[in-house]
């Protein structure tokens, strides 16, 4: 096993089901003190166990170059989702076989954490200010995750000049693509109220359903846009409708309905919110929109070419520059400062019998030192 | 207490929520076998109790006019449904207050039942044959009611020239209105299916629900027919739709759906569900059409007039011939004779604090008498 290998299997072997506290914390933080990082480390939320507001650990750590370097942050998570059935080893007891590491997070995302530690420390200190951005809560609800450590850095003054994510972007290939945007996400929940009463007499009721179909037919047919040269166009998906009527001689009193809509950064959370109200209650109905996140765009530039270079060195690939996907933590990371999403093969994230070759992992390593150095070496 | 009142009074106090069994039907036998009535019992169904198969009481009773003299029928139901809450007195333990006697059951239809025994009193044996059809499950499946009395009665020979159902069809006042026939009833249930996927892929997925509310809509706009001379337009209600999703960002695998129709006769339950199932294929979904009940007309002529002419001869008022809400016995009654419904005001039917006028049992006893008489002297 390579060095980057060992300290993947040392975070694997730290369970951590969202939300993630202590133990894997105390691995992480073992790991970086040692290379010179200044840690701080706080818990969230004083929930029960698995209600929303359940205690989340957070860390930031820094190592500070000279005085008016520049900062390149790593950001990551260190929980994983849950492992559900079907391994064929214990997704806790991490275990090589062949060319591949398995366990939970060996892709998504302590591999790619374990890459930027072996990466740290191949830059000297003097190089720059390198920070982590580490939460224990980006699987979950992220209400006391990545949103807390911000707050957290812009208290205590720090303000990178790029911050890099470690989700599992490539897909076939380790290198084959970088996110340097992700679509915002909007849910909104949507009734219509009526009046119960008998089939037989529907004068004497008010069937709120023909009303939900209407408003569902008329949201399903909007066309959002085109989509722009960095994003594919915003789609908008029905994901429930609910009556709950078990009588067939009875017309329902309401309905109740969701949609989801993903969004290009033409749009914002509020104007697609809005316009969403305005169908619902010209159908004689309610929304209530919950907006998950902005879309976030980092225009191809410098920071991007440098990415490319990294990548392109260490594979011979250049990574195609996607938004595609779902959310990440980059949607809160993009008001600190530009954000790039780059690391390891996605395949088997979120799945079964999650594996990493071992070979991505040392090629990682070497892809995140050159990311750091050229962006610590700017200017 | 009016005679009709007191038998309305017994038939109250002997609780018989549906489906019902045993003592209701032994007061009912106690009071038609010295009318000189031959009272023929039997039970169907031997499932557990609240299940469709729960056992169910019937009654037929005959007192045979001289050998060629014509045959009326006399049909109800001696279960209810359920009391519920809210009662002033205990829905069983039959209160008179004021000029109106409470109880479940008092108008739908133990009231009407009473009124049929009183009636029977005053019309002498040798004016013909009548003849009760009383089940226990009308308020219930009615799988094991009508349907197993009216086989008894072709086994049996017996075969009615008019048959006269009591349910509480008077609307404002005893008298105002009779049924000559009922729509046709047709649930159908219906499911898309398509592939589970993460909103943020949708390219990966297939919803079903943009299908759903596709075929929803085409059923919702349906344009069955401008209703008859004697039955109102048909009429399509969506009554439920069901997805189950409670995941934000997952676009479901699967919809369901159930409508009703309520339809005259200008159609039969076999032809609608056709073209349900035609719309629901085109739609890329499937259908399960259940026809709960076949429209009946009993087109207006000597019977209703005769009923007509009673009504105004004790009330002064000329029913109404309507078709109008929701499914009866008459269903399954009109495959053996004509059929018409003229009972009680259902203005308290189902209702908690159920109540009938005592002099409406009266006046009904004597229309129900008028009614057999001049049934029995015809031709
Ligand atoms: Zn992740
Ligand atoms: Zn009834």
């Amino acid at each position: 096993m390579n060095q980057t290998a060992e300290l993947a299997n040392r975070l694997i072997a730290a369970p951590s089901v969202t939300p993630a506290t202590g133990l894997v914390f105390d691995e992480f933080e073992a790991m970086v003190a040692p290379l010179g990082f200044d840690v701080h480390r706080f818990t969230r939320g004083d929930g029960e166990p698995g209600s929303e507001e359940a205690p989340v650990e957070n860390l930031f750590a820094i190592r500070r170059g000279p005085v008016g370097s520049r900062h390149f942050a790593f950001a990551g998570h260190l929980d994983v989702v849950p492992p559900g059935e079907g391994w064929t080893s214990a997704p806790f007891a991490p275990e090589v076989r062949g060319e591949l590491l398995h366990g939970r997070g060996a892709v998504d995302m302590k591999g790619a954490i374990a890459a930027m530690v072996s990466a740290v420390e191949q830059v000297p200190q003097d190089a720059g200010t390198i920070s982590f951005i580490i939460t224990g809560d980006e699987e979950g609800p992220a209400l006391h995750g990545t949103r807390a450590l911000i707050d957290y850095m812009r208290e205590a003054g720090h303000q990178p000049d790029l911050c890099l994510v470690g989700e599992p972007t490539s897909v076939h290939r380790l290198g084959d693509m970088m996110k340097i945007g992700r679509r915002g996400s909007l849910n909104v929940w949507l009734e219509v109220d009526g009046a119960q009463g008998h089939v037989a007499y529907p004068h004497n009721a008010d069937n709120p359903l023909p009303r939900m179909v209407a408003m569902l037919s008329e949201l399903n047919a909007l066309h959002l846009d085109d989509g722009t040269e960095w994003f594919q166009p915003s789609n908008l998906e029905i994901t429930d409708i609910e009556v709950g009527n078990p009588a067939t001689n009875v017309i329902p009193a309401k309905a109740k309905a969701r949609i989801s809509i993903r969004f290009n950064d033409l749009h914002s959370g509020a104007s697609l919110a809005r316009q969403v109200v305005e169908i619902a209650e010209r159908h004689g109905g309610k929304a209530r929109p919950v907006i998950s996140g902005e879309p976030f765009l980092t225009p191809p530039g410098v920071f991007s070419r440098i990415i490319a270079d990294a990548v392109e060195a260490e594979t011979g690939l250049v990574p195609e520059a996607s938004t595609s996907g779902g959310t990440s933590d980059a949607r809160f990371l993009r008001a600190v400062c530009p954000v790039i999403e780059f690391g390891l093969c996605n395949a088997t994230m979120h799945k079964c019998d999650e594996a990493v070759a071992l070979a991505d992992l040392d090629t990682l390593s070497r892809i995140y030192a050159r990311i750091a150095s050229a962006v610590l070496a700017q200017r």
